[in-house]
């Protein structure tokens, strides 16, 4: 079960990790692969707790088909020429060629909206406000697991407004959803902002985001919003009879986070022993440990261990009974699959009621009393996951750097790498050359950004604000 | 808003319900439907129950790729065979043509044991119990909302384990799941058997399943539980080392339940005024209407219903405070939905405390003490679940029929249908014939069915035991 060390070599830890803590696996089908339950059981974590929010800004889920005649994907200019490279095709379908081909959805803007075009007809059917959580394909020949896979699942929110105010107000709502789940459930800082032109969606008037700093300094996108204006409303003819009685045209957003996210959460936590799951996110939040002895009272131990995970049944706990594995063995096992918290269970711990308990992430020991266990776990995981979210936030706050001029910027993307904050003109041409030349891309604007005078970092003409470059994932 | 009658044109009444009470439309994409969020949230309260369920079976939920590449389709005669006519094929990926077709999955066998074969390696790894719930596509030109469609949303679990006795236990168990969920959660009756040879599962060595009777007298196949025997394990060269130390040859199993049953639901229970939901399933439980006076005291009636809403906390409840919509309309609106419980709040409820209250499935009105509320919405629910269940318990009795006589059989099943039970020496020719005189197929032979001394129906030959015989959905 041997992984390489972090530091020495971030790509193969990263792929030792996922594949020995049975995240995922490759498949047959190059570009796509296996979510194993483990892995699984982590994204339906992150499900229930983003229904949660949408609930609570009554999204609804439903779901859309998996197939998009060509002629639908084609209708927005933009959004086509966007996604034509990575598209899989579908010409044969019940033994026949097909008239028109259908496109399995890179993502469902064009095939919900031609829905929404048709159940639009008053104000009063506004805001929709509907979710999908579903699969999506974007062809890829290399495979990174959870990070760039031809296949992958995700959430896709598209909503419909009377105002853009209404449109905007959605946009930021989702992403302040996106920044909850991350700072509070992956226990990973960031920054949101908004993209560049170049960067943002294909068909969007205006993309928003969350960036993350991974610990190799790159930087990994979370989620989009996009405020898609009324581009696709228009090209797929949705009106509304409005307040006043005349024909309004609606304003539309959408939204989404992956399973690359999971990625993400493996990189940032992880460390040579294996994986490193915040509570909140964690399948298994407590593992107990009986140490067996071979002489005896094995028995009352076993007791004692089913006893503790009944009285610790406000978490996901598991027992590891299994005789034919060693305690070491066992340890090892749990560490590598990032199980937070382990209690140790010995004829001492019986005796004395003062029970071992290792924290995963600091891979520290302490004790608690057995009388105190459910409140004291509480505590530790609440502690824990507050830890590891603000180990982020120094992370990212010590690889953040201003910079003013174009050499130290090409020199720190060339070695230590991380977020640089500089001042850009705006030009797509001196994004794309700074691209070229250090492999770094415009991540965001960060918001509330102060305008400044400045001097765009490459050209040096006028610039007033600082963006935030990084080489991405 | 007008439905047809359930009695004068079942197929259109089924489609008017459907449509009206927004659980699905019709998409842009031939044979795909749009299940909308009235009817997703069924789905989900059926993942719910479901994952329960499976839980308490230690089935875990993971995800596997949607293509499947057609050498490893091609893998196993009988099943390729079976699905080939339905496979819908991506040819073009990346904007190249592939050197590999992709099959977009029908059902994940193929892929799913591609990978259990590489998974397994010793005695210990067993049992494999892994669940998806994933979209699935069998081509399809014609749409019948839920009951056939292109792409359909399902479960499927697959299971790997040491002995046939231990797959067939979990045969058993995933069908006792159904039944289960069948009963005590679509509040429907049906049979539970194992089907013919010729009705089985492509590549199955026995199918078990549940069958139910719809108003209309035709049979829905609500879901399926395969014993595969070894046929799989060894056409994708499984194998483990067992306790012994020798190699063994694992056995496997697979089940499976569909959004189709959705469309049973809407068949069983909608009644002229649209769709019946029984609690267990139902989105919202309670709808709670406030009859507005254009005088006074609205505000009181509105404090009034959200503090009713409160302590109803316990259920899916909603009030429906639009104030540009007459209760009229209301009433018919969420009549239309299915919703089990109407409580309507006039001025005479506010002075009394006594509740008017309306159950969707009987369309009877009683009265409940506001001060007993909560324990009163507990018990009527509970209530309505049960009656609506005992209703096709006694539909399914009335319309199963014991016949003898092959133009008796021929006479019902041209005219009311239902289930009829007759001998069949079990020959496929005798299976076949009746199916091309009458439509009605094998639907399946019911568990501790009678072994008795018989004559076939159609061919007069010895006879064992009466199948269960039906024209099927």
């Amino acid at each position: 079960m041997k992984i390489a060390k972090k530091k020495d070599d971030f790509s193969k830890w990263y792929t030792d990790v996922v594949l020995k803590a049975d995240l995922a696996d490759y498949s047959p089908v190059k570009g796509c692969m296996v979510i194993k339950p483990n892995g699984y059981a982590v994204w339906e974590r992150v499900q229930e707790a983003f229904n949660v929010m949408m609930k609570s800004g009554n999204v609804e889920n439903a779901y859309f088909p998996l197939f998009i005649p060509e002629s639908l994907l084609n209708k927005e200019k933009a959004h086509v020429e966007g996604f034509s490279p990575e598209l899989a095709v579908v010409t044969i379908g019940g033994g026949e060629k097909l008239k028109e081909k259908l496109i399995v959805r890179p993502t469902s803007e064009t095939i919900m909206y031609a829905m929404y075009s048709k159940w639009l007809k008053s104000w009063r059917d506004l805001p929709i406000l509907i979710n999908q959580w579903n699969n999506v394909v974007r062809w890829e020949k290399r495979t990174y697991l959870f990070l760039r896979t031809m296949e992958f699942l995700w959430q896709e929110g598209h909503t419909v407004h009377e105002t853009h105010k209404g449109a905007l107000d959605m946009v930021y709502s989702a992403l302040g959803w996106y920044k909850n789940l991350y700072q509070d459930f992956y226990a990973i800082d960031g920054i949101s902002g908004i993209k560049s032109k170049s960067e943002k969606f294909a068909g969007a008037e205006m993309t928003t985001t969350y960036e993350m700093l991974m610990p190799d300094g790159k930087a990994l996108q979370g989620c989009t919003s996009h405020d898609l204006g009324q581009n696709f409303a228009k090209v797929f003819d949705m009106k509304f009879a409005d307040r006043n009685g005349k024909t309004g045209i609606p304003w539309q957003t959408s939204w989404g986070v992956s399973t690359r996210s999971i990625g993400a959460l493996v990189m940032t936590h992880g460390d040579d022993n294996g994986l490193v799951l915040p509570p909140k996110l964690a399948p298994t939040q407590i593992i107990i440990i009986p140490i067996f002895k071979k002489s005896s009272n094995n028995e009352k131990l076993l007791k004692f261990c089913f006893k503790l995970k009944e009285s610790l049944k406000a978490f996901r706990v598991k027992v590891d009974d299994r005789e034919d594995q060693s305690v070491g063995w066992k340890y090892n096992q749990w560490e590598l699959r990032g199980v937070p918290v382990r209690i140790e269970i010995g004829e001492e711990e019986l005796k004395t009621g003062k029970l071992a308990v290792v924290r995963r992430d600091k891979n520290e020991k302490s004790t608690i009393s057995n009388k105190k266990v459910e409140e004291g776990m509480a505590n530790l995981l609440e502690k824990i996951q507050k830890d590891m979210f603000d180990k982020t936030r120094r992370f990212l706050k010590e690889n953040t750097r201003v910079v003013d001029d174009y050499s130290d910027f090409k020199q720190i993307m060339s070695t230590k790498r991380g977020f640089l904050k500089a001042f850009w003109c705006e030009d797509p041409d001196c994004e794309l050359k700074i691209k070229e030349e250090t492999k770094a891309s415009t991540r965001c604007l960060p918001f509330n950004s102060k305008v400044e005078k400045g001097k765009c970092i490459y050209c040096g003409r006028k610039a007033s604000q600082r963006w935030i470059f990084a080489q991405a994932y």
